[in-house]
């Protein structure tokens, strides 16, 4: 039977680590330069932890551990002979897998708030897991990269935030990218005007889909769900939303006059729009989108999302938003927070498209010492010692095989040197160098080996 | 209700986070160095691939994923009305949480045995879960960092290892642990010599104790277990075996002069020692410990185990050995394999015992900029964009609060420099720079901000 692994898992083979954590390591650094602490959090949860957080469709997808030993001993009686998988859960089953880093967040700051120095500047790089139907950029073990702050309702963490994204795409090479940014408080607002203000979140998920299914498609959702005619008309303006953003937020302005909620709203965009033209982008544009929604509902303020550059189709990579009140869940009341998150797995789509992964060092030695017999070896692993301890990767080959086979493998790992160690060097205390690339070669001292292979 | 993790999880706070990471990259600094390259593999396999691969116990420990949707639908009528926990798992539960790195490790290699160069040497840091029950050293979850080389089997990488080891525990600032090493065939050996070559798993589970429970314990454990008398009598130099490595090898030597599988025993191990002599190790010990077996039963030749420094209460901080047929439980027969581990969570607790954590770098910024009104604010966070253009933690105070509450905040995340900017700053382009631990303050422009600011 040939070995396998679960649909929607993958391994990851050196390159593919390499280049995932080039990826890492740049958020992670750009995550600390920005006063990010890094915590983390362990892989189960209790499944009170979980459950009822992410609504049913979210309850289903969570994976759920079995129970240790014995778990049948308590079940129900009746729920067994009635096969009702549905509540029989909860009796077998205490623990289930991390589904994102946000709850586990928010549980944490609630248990460790007296070791915590508010405002708290967390992030989080993690796996989490989802029972989704699997496809492209959708698996059902990926990272998530989140950064959040909580204990601060200051409008210049969106500011910040927005930097932070620029200033990661930027440094992958990335350019080009598209930050949405909208506010849960413009799409109150325009409900409330229209008259629509009972059907928020029908309209709001409708609005949403105005990329995908077109005006009409948008306006046949609502009408079905008891959106009426003269609001669907008074929200007009939303379908032929254009101009730049400063045009966008006075014609927001006018739109929303008699809304308190929804001027708070166009206040709160304005200020991180002009802050964010004021310190400038490096590569990412910055874009006022009235139909962004993300679909959770827990967003207060602010709502993020990043596409990635035109010339590539992908979903977003990318968003995030302001919650004024995640810890609540937890017992903790009236704490702001607001994070945003970077879709690991789509970036890397992404950059492998666009072939910026060329300047990732991949994991191999750089220099390959043959190995043609007991004295050689121990000479040559003298030599291999030192070079290591000058973090210089460099390794012998296992046996005294071929010399073919030894090449062979250097030219499989791409390795860009090979040092030939037979008696004549020992002897003369030499190593013969071949640079695999040039194809030539040369017999040198032992600090002449350091300069030819350092730095390459 | 106060919200809680599972029993054995732990969260890790940012100067938890920061300590493991020091631990992880020291480690995977080294396994580079030496040539390993890095694969990942998913949380979860399928539980065929992992069942029956760790022995009974094993089995009861690896944690169980419940299937998504109706798991019920398909279970057997009379093993839910009987309640037999253990035999219906395999129908509610086709996933398993990963028990080590090794199984995993092999079902790889035989999955991508196409991709693959061989000698293939591979490093793997990531999580494991079990569900053992909680003690001092030992959680449900915990990472392993192997390493391991397939494909060849050259006694030269048993030697590498050592220099592995010796390598990072070195770095860590580590000294005087003591790797232990023994060789399976020269268990075989004296069981062979002493007559006990049916009862050799009794014979060196035994012996392995022998530390624990003493000469008596053993001898009394051996004879229940059917070993006779007079082979306990034969086996007596093995309870008083002291010196040095060469006068341990030529008592074995000596010992196991009619065993042809022990004299292959030890010739191994002195090819191992003798080379490790030549070479010479930093700060750790090499020691032959005829009694250890480390109870697993695929060793083929040579058995690692590191102790920590004798100062230390602590179990094995690492362990590992030569198995000749991994892949073999999975289709591909004959490639010999040897490798180490360490165990990142004990590393930890004597490291902190040791106090050997004070060079790490907490992740903190090193400049804070308080926060006193929005064109302040601006001002400033255009300075705090180029210092973190050049890899220097800066943050704003998020918001306009009291001076007091900033210094604060500074105070409790040990932040060693504060910049105060006023209208006066703004006005003449300058930043007053505070020295929180000298108590020191300047007014200086930005590029003496950086000076002052820079590699601190």
């Amino acid at each position: 039977m040939k070995p396998s692994i679960p649909k929607g898992t993958r391994d990851f083979s050196p390159t593919e680590v390499a280049n995932r954590t080039y990826i890492i390591n740049t958020i992670k650094t750009v995550f600390e330069n920005f006063g990010f602490q890094p915590i983390e959090t362990p892989s189960f949860e209790n499944s009170s932890t979980l459950m009822g957080k992410y609504g049913e469709e979210g309850d289903r997808l969570i994976f759920k551990i079995l129970n240790s030993g014995d778990y049948l001993e308590k079940a129900d009686e009746q729920l067994l002979t009635t096969r009702n998988s549905n509540l029989l859960t909860s009796q077998i089953s205490e623990k289930a897998l991390r589904y994102d880093l946000t709850v586990p967040f928010a549980r944490y700051v609630v248990q460790h708030q007296n070791d915590i120095t508010f405002p708290f500047k967390r992030y989080q790089i993690q796996p989490v897991w989802r029972a989704d139907r699997p496809q492209k950029g959708r698996f059902r073990e990926f990272y998530q990269c989140d950064a959040d702050v909580v204990g601060s309702d200051s409008l210049w963490q969106e500011v910040e935030f927005i930097q932070l994204y620029d200033t990661v795409f930027t440094k992958l090479g990335l350019q080009g990218t598209t930050i949405k940014i909208n506010n849960r408080k413009i799409l109150s607002g325009i409900a409330e005007v229209i008259g629509a203000s009972d059907k928020l979140i029908d309209f709001t998920v409708a609005l949403d889909k105005l990329d995908k299914i077109g005006k009409e498609g948008v306006e046949t959702e609502m009408l079905s769900k008891g959106i009426t005619k003269e609001a669907i008309e008074k929200a007009q303006p939303l379908f032929y939303f254009s101009g730049d953003n400063s045009q966008k937020l006075n014609a927001l302005q006018g739109l929303l006059e008699s809304s308190v909620e929804g001027k708070k709203g166009v206040d709160e965009l304005r200020f991180i729009i002009e802050n964010t033209q004021e310190l400038g982008l490096q590569t990412a544009n910055l874009e006022i989108d009235v139909t962004l929604a993300r679909g959770l509902n827990y967003y207060t303020g602010a709502i993020f999302e990043v596409a990635a550059p035109k010339t590539v189709s992908m979903g977003s990579i990318g968003g995030g938003g302001r919650y004024d009140d995640l810890t609540g869940i937890f017992g903790l009341k009236d704490v702001s927070g607001v994070g945003i998150s970077f879709g690991l797995d789509r970036i890397y789509l992404v950059l492998e498209e666009l072939n910026l992964f060329q300047k990732v060092a991949l994991p191999k030695p750089t220099v390959l010492f043959v190995n043609l017999g007991a004295t050689e070896a121990l000479y040559s692993l003298k030599a291999i010692s030192l070079l290591r301890a000058k973090n210089i990767k460099a390794e012998l080959y296992p046996e005294a095989a071929k010399m073919k086979k030894q090449f062979n493998y250097a030219d499989k790992r791409e390795i860009p040197f090979v040092v030939i160690v037979g008696s004549e060097e020992v002897q003369q205390q030499t190593y013969t160098v071949k640079n695999m690339v040039s194809g030539e070669q040369k017999m040198l001292n032992l600090s002449e080996l350091f300069n030819a292979v350092e730095n390459k």
